[in-house]
């Protein structure tokens, strides 16, 4: 039995923290060894609440004096921006204080703003011949903004759809979605990273690409051939246009992907392999002793493409190289690296000084740093095995999951069934592994409440890396807060991570599911307040407005401006196809209205000076109050107009 | 002119704070100068730059030792139910640390709890004959607990959507929706409050009926006749079981109705009424000097249903009763009572005693204060006019909207126009109402971050309203938070209010639109963790596990359970029907997993010891990976079954 498989099974053997293993270390653990033969049992619920119960008087006292206190009226110091998980949505939270300052619906429907009902949105996501929706699920998981050296340049977020592999782009000065690309021939869409340099270019600074990695495997093309032989089926590694959202190129590899990492030179993709085995069940899964971190040779992909050196799969006339093993076996024209790291590995990360890669272990109780140099070397035939790029292995806990940085050099990994984040000396953990093994690596620890995810820190991400702020999404909030019934609310905590010692801050709350999110300095972020009424070419001005028929097309062009809609009554017969076009002409800021139409199904708002357009049949006679939804103004009921169909 | 359209029209003229006038009291001033014969202008940014600058940083000062300040690990002392306006669902919120403890979804779509999504949701919201969902928007305006001897006893919240005028009920043990009732032949439900005890059995003493009253007229019924003559259109007081969730009977009243009250005897519903002109315009709703606040004597009402003696309007069987003026001429047999009050009033609350209601009074500056044992002897043709029961009417600011109330005699009543919440003393009001000039109402005044809507105090609408915390939900942010684009937050925020002063805790940003809620003692709120395998009579079980086929409707019954679904293939046919029906069995709290189907458009969660089931049509040949979306374990990732669609 391995090091690694002997540490998850046996907690005696465990490297720290055995007084505290929360019910579901033990829940793993029984579940894995009933892996593959039965379904296993979970955890007992008296361990759980005992454990609770004692790690939440602790967290008390800690949390009592780290900072982080915002009065009334004071504002945040940072953005976090947070991916929503299976709400299909975004979200703004302000740093310190917790705040969710917005919501961004993405995948999701938002009867509110109108996301999914008004024209301009539908074309957005996507609809079937017949107009509805295509989808109305989504399962975002990361979500990361455009890159100007080496930093965030507050043009664009961008983030995944898992469900349905779609990437979403958000502008970040009006925080609404303006694209959706769909992935072609890829299923599990799950880790993205935009590139921070371009890879040919080096002169193009910023960010040009956003890599995709795909987790599932599938038949290629996914028609219903292959249904009853996995090994036939494949993973594609996808690169799409940041400006345009078309995918470039895809390059296929062997095992899966999850998590993406991005090098500051431009010239790597990476990402995290928990199915090198190509496996189908989750014994395969679980089979190799090592899994791997693959990078992918941007640059020599794209020559190729250039060339049309590529095939298409199916209908897709996406560009496809091939990056497996086989065909890549001499590393001066490789166009992969496969980088042997811990069993079934989950996040990869960045350092902040651009030098490693770091990968958290999961089934493994380390983390893997690997050098860049060393990887460059290995393309450059100069490295004997691709092993050799790890420059360092250090134990760190149970269950690690993902690591974020501060500006001294310090790693922080959330360890899932610990319950933890270590903070550890990458510097440190290099001088370890190299045999000096004085050098003590591990600086701190500290409970979370309960099994984390993702961790972030302030600006963690960038070259501006801070050290001022940890966010730790944990999966379990258990106790922590008052019971809403079975399902509860999941818990994102803050820490000051700004001293040798890490200290908890608060606990806020988050919705099912608080993913993953990045922590920027708000003096990145430049809104705009309030629209221009050209930004919409169908604007409703006082020279176009009112109803205009075309046989049983009827555009109705309206204008709001508080407290009255423009148009009193507005008549259509039974069966017309009716446009509402309805621009906001009010130029106060926060000074939104709300269309709703009773029976037809019908909200949005319009922001100051927006434009927004709904179509719909008018196929229930009688007369309907168009109101406003969006408290406006003194005389905000008395806002509407009259909706007469016809019999 | 009158006085009330003086103090609109003029600041000079207003009774208090004159030195601070929000942009939107000048806006409302220009929009109704405006009324009827343009759209108006609205207020000029500069001023709103000034007003909010110099309110913001008094506010700092204020909010600094108000307590309210929630430990990590520690729990809230109340809960917070508030309604979610257009975005369609209700929340609930932790007292006083402001955190979102859980969203339920309502009227809108929830693509993380499957809601809109599951053959379980879909019963409850409704459905078109294609089995696509009848409504995906709603606008959820006001939430109240169903009641026992005067207080919640933590059975159920009820809910209104104003869009589509229906009225959902939530259980309070699992805080999820499980009925959901459209009005018949009324439009623009706004108003609702629960009874809290029978009118008729007095041993009752708990809710059995939820009244909801209609803010807007239409056609009667609304098939298409009378589009031109409004002055024939009518609304609709109805009167729903909150046991059956079926709709009792109608009465049709002059005028239309806003908030919706009840009295502790049970005795009267109540509601306020805008728009007593019955006008079709702005300009008409307006033109009344008074409207009223209509009272239904339920007991009558019931009486004459149960002898059969009411009407029927086109296909509703529901009995409607006319309660119009014309046709209650007597008192004493009288079925309604209107009561004037100031123009265009907007709320009616009880006082926790049980003697009064008062009406805040929107466009003139004076709250209602009603004597309820006055109405009754009107109705006992004891009193000579309506307007005789009423007992002070002080003048308290500009924009009166919502009153809360203390367990000492204050009320506290949301100020529009002069964002500021007042506190005022009833019995004082009421004695400077008969002649006691010296009786001194006015308490304290505090501003509030802007432009507040419905307030609301720790119980304060039940018999134990405790004067600990008071909620203002303001309906514009402006630059009080960091800016995220157009579309600002709204705020929530809570003030201390157990001494003479109000005293400012801290401002909770919401999403649009936190429109009414009520503030429930914790000790109240009995949930339940898991649910119990035997709720479910589709539960699967190791023993009816399975995939069933019967010609091409497919059946999966599958069970999760981490790590693993219990099926790891599951093959169908293109062009079936397949139903997949899924229990969580496991039993640990908090341990939900999720179920996506890539591609299909599915997902939903299932909570501990949970079933829900989705239906759709295998019409993509193909792989799809089912995944479980709801981070449970380590080996969450690698939870999946393989669904094999055959060409």
């Amino acid at each position: 039995m391995s090091r690694e498989k002997k540490n998850l099974l046996s907690d005696q053997d465990a490297p720290s923290s055995v007084n505290r293993r929360g019910f579901l270390s033990h829940s793993a653990l029984l579940g894995l060894a009933g892996a593959g033969i039965s379904l296993g049992l979970t955890g007992c619920k008296d361990e759980a609440k005992a454990a609770t119960a004692g790690s939440a008087s602790g967290a008390v006292t800690k949390g009592s004096h780290a900072g982080g206190e915002i009065m009334p009226g004071q504002l945040d110091e940072y953005y976090h921006f947070a991916s929503g998980g299976h709400s299909g949505e975004v979200r703004i939270i302000g740093v310190p204080s917790g705040r969710t300052l917005r919501r961004i619906p993405v995948f999701n429907i938002d009867p509110m703003a109108g996301w999914g009902i008004t024209n301009e949105s539908k074309a957005i996501i996507g609809t079937n011949p017949d107009g509805s929706l295509k989808y109305i699920t989504g399962d975002t998981h990361h979500v990361h903004g455009s890159y100007k050296d080496g930093t965030y340049d507050g043009r664009w977020l961008f983030v995944n759809d898992k469900i349905h592999s779609r990437l979403a782009r958000i502008r970040m000065d009006t925080m609404e979605v303006d694209k959706i690309t769909q992935l072609p021939n890829v299923m599990g869409f799950h880790g993205i990273f935009p590139d921070k340099r371009d890879p040919v270019d080096e002169k193009t600074n910023y960010t040009t690409r956003v890599f995709c990695g795909t987790e599932f495997h599938t038949p290629l093309p996914n028609d219903g051939r292959d249904l009853d032989e996995p090994s036939k089926w494949g993973a594609l590694f996808s690169c799409v246009d940041a400006e345009t959202m078309e995918v470039r190129w895809q390059c296929r590899i062997d095992g899966n992907m999850e998590l993406v990492a991005t090098s500051y030179d431009g010239k790597f993709a990476a990402a995290t392999q928990y199915n090198t085995e190509n496996a189908a069940d989750l014994g395969g899964m679980m089979s190799a002793e090592h899994d791997a971190c693959i990078f992918l040779h941007v640059e020599r992909i794209e020559k190729l493409v250039k060339e049309g050196k590529f095939t298409t799969i199916g209908k897709s006339k996406v560009p496809v190289i091939d990056g497996r093993r086989a065909a890549n076996k001499d590393p001066k024209t490789a166009l992969t690296c496969y980088v042997p790291v811990g069993k079934n590995p989950h996040g990869v990360n960045a350092t902040p000084d651009g030098k490693y890669f770091v990968c958290a272990g999961k089934l493994s109780p380390t983390a893997t740093v690997i050098d860049l140099s060393l990887v460059h070397k290995w393309f450059a035939g100069n490295l004997p095995k691709e092993r050799d790029a790890v420059v360092a292995e250090p134990e760190i806990g149970l269950g690690p999951l993902h690591t974020a940085f501060d500006n001294k050099g310090n790693a922080y990994t959330s360890l899932f069934l610990d319950s933890q984040v270590v903070k550890w000396n990458v510097e440190k953990a290099i001088a370890n592994f190299k045999g000096d093994k004085s050098a003590s690596f591990i600086v701190d620890r500290i409970d979370v409440h309960y099994q984390p995810g993702h961790n972030f820190s302030s600006m963690g991400e960038t070259k501006e890396a801070d050290g001022k702020y940890l966010n730790s999404g944990n999966k379990f909030s258990k106790d922590r807060f008052l019971p809403v019934g079975p399902l509860h609310p999941e818990t994102e905590q803050l820490f000051n991570i700004s001293g040798e010692k890490m200290a908890l801050i608060s606990d806020h709350t988050a919705y099912a599911e608080p993913h993953d999110g990045i922590i920027v300095r708000r003096d990145v972020v430049k809104t705009r307040q309030i629209y221009n009424l050209d930004d919409f070419p169908n604007k409703v001005t006082p020279e176009n407005m009112g109803v205009e028929r075309k046989g049983n097309k009827v555009h109705v062009r309206m204008i709001s401006q508080a407290p009255m809609f423009s148009i009193p009554i507005i008549k259509v017969k039974k069966g017309d196809e009716v446009t509402l076009t309805l621009t906001n002409h009010d130029k106060v800021e926060d000074l939104t209205h709300g269309c709703a139409i009773p029976n037809y199904n019908i909200n949005f708002i319009v922001n100051p000076q927006e434009t927004k357009s709904v179509t719909f049949k008018a196929d229930k006679p009688g007369a309907y109050w168009i109101y406003c939804t969006h408290f406006c103004h003194a005389l905000h009921l008395e806002m509407r107009s009259r909706f007469l169909v016809e019999a």
